[in-house]
């Protein structure tokens, strides 16, 4: 028996979690737990990055993802479920690759641009956002991560972990491997108004929505734009609802719909119903397993300080070799 | 009795102390330690924000900065002494002052384009180093300082500290004073050559000089350098020399000196004698504390220790502080 690779991947608390995170990480990270070793962390420190303005919700937030990853089916008996903002040693990390790393590296970031174009209305010429792809390189290498999974969209932050990382070991002697980016499926999943799917457009479904939220949130999802009435032919192909049924209804749910609707045999009323039952039954697990941890306070709060203990002991033997390696 | 007013103040650990650093800071800390409540810490991680690349002596410099403070009079039982990396609550505030710290605000600071242009033969273009002054203003307010000893400078510095503690304040709610700069007498000094007295130059004369190290230095001084013969006369307002005896030795030797030497009743040999007796006797307590300490390096390695544990407690009060201001 080979010993597990470890993966490390965090989350920002910026809200409760909505399908979208669901189905672009937080469901990839629920399978992976039992084939890596997984350090999963609620990255509070990273959500000041942007909202460093309004710190009000941060810790709410942060109670709220984990009861949200708790009810998605993260473990903590197979996965190390922790706060970064408890392992002071991020922050030391942090401070000592700040040292190693240019200025140039940062600024051609590309997420660093596209961001300070999309929030156009927050101050982002900060010292710490411009230097957020270090927070994240410590978080990372902290745990001597093998790999990360992401998105496309984040390969250029696990490109420059490893160009920090290469630079250590460089100046200080190995100490840090270099890991790999691991690409995870991801089911594109729109809002109710077919644009992405976000708290702050309001058309997003929670995990923790309940069944009516659900229902009525179904109910008024946008459909295929050019039906206008249940006689007209419909296009699956086109319509949010469609991808809805591909993620939540069986083989030959989606198939049905498929004839149905571009026969204009079925409404788009009662297409949503159904599928809206599909979503219903998928989430009852999640709603069952929140309900337990909402119940039990005091057990989520202990897993909070387990999983903090845990990862603090990764994270204080690293402080030890980087402090050694570079004799400081 | 009021309750008297904080200080904290640093060293970067890049090497044994020279005559030059005695008479720009360490003097003044010493006599300040009577009238303030003193902080004075080896700033090792600020040493990496220009030594990164080569790490090896921090670890040395520190416990030779170290001996030198208590050489020249810093006192364990007056003064909080401390090493900055031992307290990692620095790394905490630096990161979370870096979230609200504006880059332009960085970018203007005035040392910072001077290092750049100076330092040109290493890499300065690095994260750490443009944020230095965010690690200053942590290591500054983390005490709660209500004043910051410094050169002219280093005025900008310290504004930089009070405006990040203002913003800090305005987001969260007041947790900072600001800190006053309070311009310290500092007695310019040259190195034997008359250019800057500097290790790199290798025209100091330090500390930890023997008896012997300081009469061959002061030997090979440059005086007046209109002056080819002792039958010339002297001009002691351009002479190195002449500055010494200045702080070195009697206003009434300075007086018959400043004499004679104009009207070339004295040779600079002699000069030169006379004045390395009066430093080598004004060094004279420096010497035998230097030699108490270095013969007990278990009492420094406790002073260090205990030093730490003062900080650490006032730093962790103020981070909790911190903490719950910014809810996090
Ligand atoms: S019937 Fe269903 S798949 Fe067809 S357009 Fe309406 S909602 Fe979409
Ligand atoms: S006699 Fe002394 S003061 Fe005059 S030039 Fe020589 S060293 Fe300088």
């Amino acid at each position: 028996m080979s010993k597990k690779k470890r993966i490390l991947s965090g989350m920002r608390p910026t809200g409760p979690l909505h399908l979208g995170n669901l189905q672009g990480a937080l469901a990839n990270w629920v399978t992976m737990q039992d084939d890596y070793e997984c350090f999963f962390f609620i990255a509070d420190w990273h959500a000041l990055t942007t909202d460093y303005e309004n710190t009000d919700s941060v810790s709410d937030y942060v109670k709220n993802v984990m009861l949200d990853w708790l009810s998605a089916g993260l473990s903590p008996e197979k996965s190390t479920l922790f706060v970064q903002s408890h392992i002071k040693e991020h922050a030391e990390l942090f401070l000592l690759l700040s040292m190693i790393t240019p200025v140039p590296w940062l600024e051609r970031n590309p997420t660093y641009k596209d961001q300070i174009v999309q929030l156009n209305n927050k101050d982002l010429s900060t010292f710490g956002f411009l230097g957020y792809p270090v927070l994240q390189a410590a978080d990372i290498i902290m745990y001597k991560a093998d790999g990360v999974p992401v998105g496309m969209d984040q390969i250029p932050h696990v490109e420059l972990t490893r160009e920090i990382a290469r630079r250590f070991n460089h100046f200080y002697g190995k100490v840090f491997p270099e890991p790999d980016a691991i690409l995870t499926k991801t089911s594109k999943i729109l809002g109710l108004d077919r644009r992405k799917m976000s708290k702050s457009y309001n058309n997003a479904i929670f995990l923790s929505d309940t069944v009516e939220d659900i229902a009525a949130k179904v109910s008024q999802m946008i459909t295929d734009p050019q039906r206008a009435r249940k006689s007209d032919p419909g296009n699956p192909d086109v319509c949010n609802v469609f991808d809805f049924h591909n993620l939540y209804s069986s083989p030959e749910t989606v198939a049905e719909i498929n004839e149905q609707c571009r026969a204009a045999q079925i409404g788009c009323v009662e297409c949503k119903k159904i599928m809206g039952q599909h979503l219903i039954s998928a989430l009852e697990p999640v709603r069952e397993k929140r309900k337990y941890y909402e119940d039990n306070p005091k057990l989520v709060a202990d897993i909070i300080v387990t999983g903090g203990s845990k990862a603090r002991s990764v994270a204080q033997q690293t402080m030890e070799e980087v402090r050694s390696a570079m004799k400081i």
